[in-house]
């Protein structure tokens, strides 16, 4: 693996992003290839679809990071992080649907529903939803990991991704659309809609790590930070960015009178929030030493990040 | 729990299937209520309205039986298997989208997309979906059933109900939709669709009941036999049945030119095929005594069933 940096620059970070990115790539690249998935062929072909079509892949670079953390060498459970990955997809896959925010484009490219039809669409997100537990559940990991450990990632997915977390905020996101809300409900809906499954891939990872009860609460701590960061300074992105840069259509949400934390604070007011919650981030892993160099640097990348 | 049966007779497998649908209807309608859920007040709604909508409860119902043929009382395990119901229950609301099989009406009411929007049905599927897995990773059951056991049924439930198992088989029927396919290819088609999470119902009650080896072969071969012959039940029903008995448009099936068994078989090849998977069935538990009563007389019920 990539030498655990000692100064944290941008440049060593960046090697650490496609490091993992690379990784994470390849393992995906091998999924429903296996013969018996051809019988399922044009379905198998719309989630391997969306699956690779890009993405920066922070979701398991979290995870990755925070085994790091706690001394573990990451790459072997590579396997284990897909299914962040996977669901990841599948939620975008079913937002992009006609019935939800209806976008055609995605990383510049046709989204799966205008390549493949709303049918295979929603049954694309369905059966890579599904295939998440199938992989965390495969006893050719038992040597790895034990079925508790893995037991509680089951868990821990289930419920960053499910009604109390991504699912549950994509409706309260939806139902907020056309009025202005209050930066409370906008934390707890953002806190769920992408929060969650960001605090659950560091959780993750510590899980799989092994993390003991007080490194655990500082990674804990860390991903909830993080998770806010990520949103506030997608949502900056969205004001400042343009098409060319980000491949779908800028200020969308603003067209939309949807509500984000730059709509609510301003420009100024979501920038200070931002690092703010970088800083708790920084602080919440400071005891962990150098191990901790690559969330470190993950949560800056989060905040300056361009596209 | 309800005797085992020893002259396993019409009345008693109805006493049967009526105690474990209590059962199963009284878990699942204590789901979602938790305060947390208050805060995704219109999403739980929409999931427990298709969840509380009725169903024979069959899956299961099929898992109990599994559970009593190899000895356990299957009454502390209903939790667990209430995810069989979860899953069931989001494909039905997918299904029944417009971009699906645009269906308006299931049991009698307005489907789930017709109350709630398309967008909030699509989500209350994937919510179901997942909650399905938080179910059998919560912590709760860790005296019931071990992580070992828990992990198993993770596997078996999302390979029953993914890829490879029921989302495949509804990729595989929308396919075929408009043009004749083989008695081989229906087979294959329905294996998945409805056999699969069939099949897995029983799987996982082995599983819970830690049978052994021998035992869970004979669960096996059964639960394949059962999950074909209750499709080809199904196809007859619909052709015979009327829209009143039914609770939806009987013979739709046949207006949208969908490959069925009787369409393939005739009705009389049908009722034969479905006669000899009973026989199939029957002999696979043959070994398994009078605990297998249950079993018996649920092969027989899903053949003989007007509904």
């Amino acid at each position: 693996m990539v030498e655990l940096v000692k100064n944290n620059s941008g440049k060593e970070i960046e090697a650490f992003l496609d490091y993992g990115k690379a990784l994470v790539d390849s393992a995906l690249s091998s999924l429903f290839l296996e013969p018996w998935a051809g019988r399922f062929g044009r379905l198998s072909e719309s989630m391997r679809y969306s699956l690779l079509a890009g993405g920066k892949r922070i979701r398991p670079i979290l995870s990755m990071a925070a085994l790091s953390s706690v001394g573990h060498d990451p790459e072997p459970y590579i396997p284990l992080l897909l299914p962040l990955e996977l669901i990841h997809t599948y939620s975008l896959i079913h937002d992009d649907l006609p019935a939800m925010d209806n976008d055609d484009l995605r990383r510049g490219k046709p989204t799966n529903h205008v390549v493949f039809g709303d049918a295979t669409a929603i049954l694309a997100g369905d059966a890579l939803l599904t295939y998440a537990f199938t992989i965390l559940s495969d006893p050719r990991y038992d040597e790895l990991s034990s079925e508790k450990v893995r037991l509680a990632v089951v868990r821990e997915l289930s419920h960053g991704s499910g009604l109390a977390g991504m699912v549950g905020g994509q409706m309260l996101d939806m139902e907020s659309e056309g009025r202005r809300i209050s930066l409370e409900d906008l934390e707890f809906l953002h806190r769920h809609k992408t929060g969650a499954l960001i605090l659950s891939s560091v959780r993750i990872g510590a899980l799989l790590g092994e993390a003991g009860a007080s490194e655990f609460n500082s990674l804990d701590q860390y991903g909830e930070s993080v998770g806010v960061a990520f949103q506030i300074a997608d949502d900056l992105l969205d004001v400042e960015g343009d098409a060319a840069t980000l491949g779908k259509a800028a200020q969308k949400d603003n067209n939309h009178l949807k509500n984000t934390y730059p709509a609510l604070l301003g420009i100024d007011g979501a920038k200070k929030m931002a690092k703010e919650k970088l800083e708790a981030a920084l602080d919440a892993v400071s005891g962990l030493g150098e191990k901790a160099d690559h969330l470190r640097g993950i949560a800056r990348y989060i905040i300056e990040r361009r596209n």
